[in-house]
């Protein structure tokens, strides 16, 4: 790897922080898993066949019929801002517009506090398991990734966070999932929540609460995220991704109020501003009440095909297969007790038997092998019958593997 | 100014370089220009009674009938980058589809080639009086923006530039922006470009070449971009915002197919995908060929407007206003020789006649005073009336200034 790329008779000079971002052997193996026939666990993917493709054409057409301005430059929807304080009441966050700061979407919104927040070769505290996503946005900062320990069952290993805020450490924020983890697909404890805002706020270090599935909650009524238990030190991300569709490209933060200025003026920087249109369609989406029934379809189906993977599984993996059943989001954790490299798995599940996932080692912080027998299933994409199928071939690939 | 925010109890530390980013006076002003009544030429809005609403509408329609993974993540659309090859050579440049990186806009391409080329604290070559959305574009990196003049009528000065490079200088790049410059509203000449590529060839740095009004074209054909001399050295940066509309929020590049795969990690970490339904919608736009009637019919309109606003200043400007005829792009560069601060004249116009612009010093790189008796004016956004008006009723305040 080389910060020069070699062109036909010079080189150009690349930042420096490139030389870290060659594609990965993953990368390519799930290229050639995107292919047709393969059937794949690996992604986030919501379930197309449940997009609102009617409620949303419709109130795309409406709001392009009103007013030509739609397809123009503007400045946020006022209306869609009052809309998301009522959506984060079910929640459990009270907040104000003010504090509303829409985006293109979560991952948008983490690279906009990112920018805010992070000095070059700053300092993060993250969990030694985590979204790949949230790593790629703080590479470019060439960080201190400050990683704390991750437990399979209860998550971010808070003694540790503690002991790296009461030494010499100053970290930009600390990044959390409290609500169907990712990678893992578990649920912080009340405790564990309130506990964790606590250091945010004794230490004076933000919390970037990224909670993209935070709405999508199986049984019964998920716990408040962590800004429902401070409205100063917990920057909240949401997101209508996983909750309409991800081509929408809206998500939103709750913020204290005295951010707003600045993430206005590094989101114009970043792409101008969120699609009018796509505000206004989704504020006259939400207007019309489509999302009352949405919500609960969503966590039906959802709740459905998390069912089936965990039947799937018990019938089909072997016995020393472990797993969190997951009360939200769309992820199901499963560790193999032996040593299988589920990297080597993967390999072979595509080659034999058409079928992927994510191995664990892939969402490993600082390169580490931990979760190296673990791997990461989506269940939000394919419906019940391909989950049964997909997993019935995978415990086949395993089987050969561990004989 | 401070890099901490007050919140109700303690401080919140954030990154060093958001000192930089409070609000501007101008700012300010161009908020309270923003009411109802107030005639302004100081945004570059493309006219919103000229956008395609019925035709991308019907796109969007049979878009989303067609398959409801309009709706879904998805990798680039292959077929519009097939239509960007066709649409480039209108410019005169050949590439190829694998050289065709899509984003959501012009903004959002400066920013990607921005993390990939530079480096914190890095040099970039840059005209003193230049696009501020670019400036913003730079500004987290603190870099050292090595500034070369500007002349009101033909452009960047390239001995300036030859000396930087041939000194001890390494820029990661030059922003150059040859067609319809935000904000001078002018061309640079064939000699010019062929000599700039030719600078960048020599000393092997990139040239990032903004293009955002290079189809918006008045007196003939225009000169091809710089892209069209040289296909290592210049990365183009296209975007359908003012040839179709701004929220559909698509653009693209066209850079060395070298560069693909390390625009994809960063776009990815940006905001993971362009919104596909918004590629396959214009893709759809342009395979039905409206572009073909629409891009004809904007010349002609915006060419009216432009003469208009020409007939305008002769009619109703003092004789010491001095302008170069735009003929490409959205903007006319006035200057006043007497001192006129436009500054002060701005801050009149809301006032007394609510009308505005953008005064020449906010375009000046490194906060210096030049252009400060200069006003950029939009001759796009309002019809040949309201233009006549405008010019009319800010006439009344210039005299009243220099009376």
């Amino acid at each position: 790897m080389s910060k020069y790329i070699q062109t036909r008779t010079q080189a150009l000079a690349l930042a420096q922080w490139t030389q870290g971002i060659e594609p990965s052997a993953l990368q390519d193996m799930l290229r050639a898993a995107s292919r047709p026939g393969v059937l794949s666990f690996a992604l986030g993917l919501p379930a197309p066949e449940l997009f609102p493709v009617a409620e949303y054409g419709e109130a795309l057409a409406q709001v392009l019929a009103a007013d030509p301005r739609a397809l123009q430059y503007g400045p946020p929807c006022e209306r869609l801002r009052e809309q998301i304080v009522e959506l984060m009441k079910q929640r459990g966050v009270a907040c104000k517009k003010e504090q509303v700061f829409l985006t293109a979407g979560a991952q948008q919104g983490m690279n906009l506090l990112t920018r805010v927040l992070l000095d070059q070769g700053g300092q993060v505290i993250v969990e030694e398991l985590t979204y790949t996503g949230f790593q790629q946005v703080i590479e470019p900062y060439q960080p201190n990734k400050l990683a704390v320990p991750t437990d399979f069952e209860t998550g971010m290993d808070l003694e540790a966070v503690e002991s790296l805020l009461a030494g010499r450490f100053r970290p930009a924020f600390i990044y959390a999932i409290a609500d169907g983890h990712n990678p893992l697909g578990i649920n912080m404890s009340f405790a564990k929540r309130a506990r964790l805002v606590e250091l945010a706020r004794e230490y004076c270090v933000p919390i970037i609460e990224d909670d993209p599935y935070g709405f999508l909650f199986y049984d019964g009524a998920a716990l408040p995220p962590l800004r429902a238990l401070d409205d100063q030190w917990v920057f909240y991300v949401g997101s209508f991704s996983k909750l309409l569709a991800p081509a929408l490209r809206v998500g939103w933060l709750v913020v204290p109020e005295e951010l707003i200025t600045k993430l206005s003026i590094v989101k114009e920087a970043s792409d101008i501003d969120t699609s009018t249109l796509a505000q206004r369609a989704v504020s006259a989406y939400l207007d019309r009440g489509h999302l009352t029934d949405h919500l609960p379809m969503l966590r039906r189906e959802y709740g459905a095909r998390r069912s089936a993977i965990q039947r799937a599984l018990n019938e089909y993996f072997p016995e020393e297969a472990r797993w969190v059943t997951p009360s939200s989001g769309v992820f199901i954790w499963v560790r193999l007790s032996r040593e299988v490299s589920t990297t080597e798995l993967l390999k072979l599940a595509i080659e034999t038997e058409k079928v992927a996932f994510i191995p664990g080692s892939h969402f490993c912080v600082n390169g580490s092998a931990t979760a190296s027998q673990c791997m990461r299933l989506n269940f939000s994409h394919c419906g019940v019958e391909l989950i049964e199928e997909g997993i019935a071939r995978l415990s086949r690939v395993l089987k050969t593997l561990l004989a």
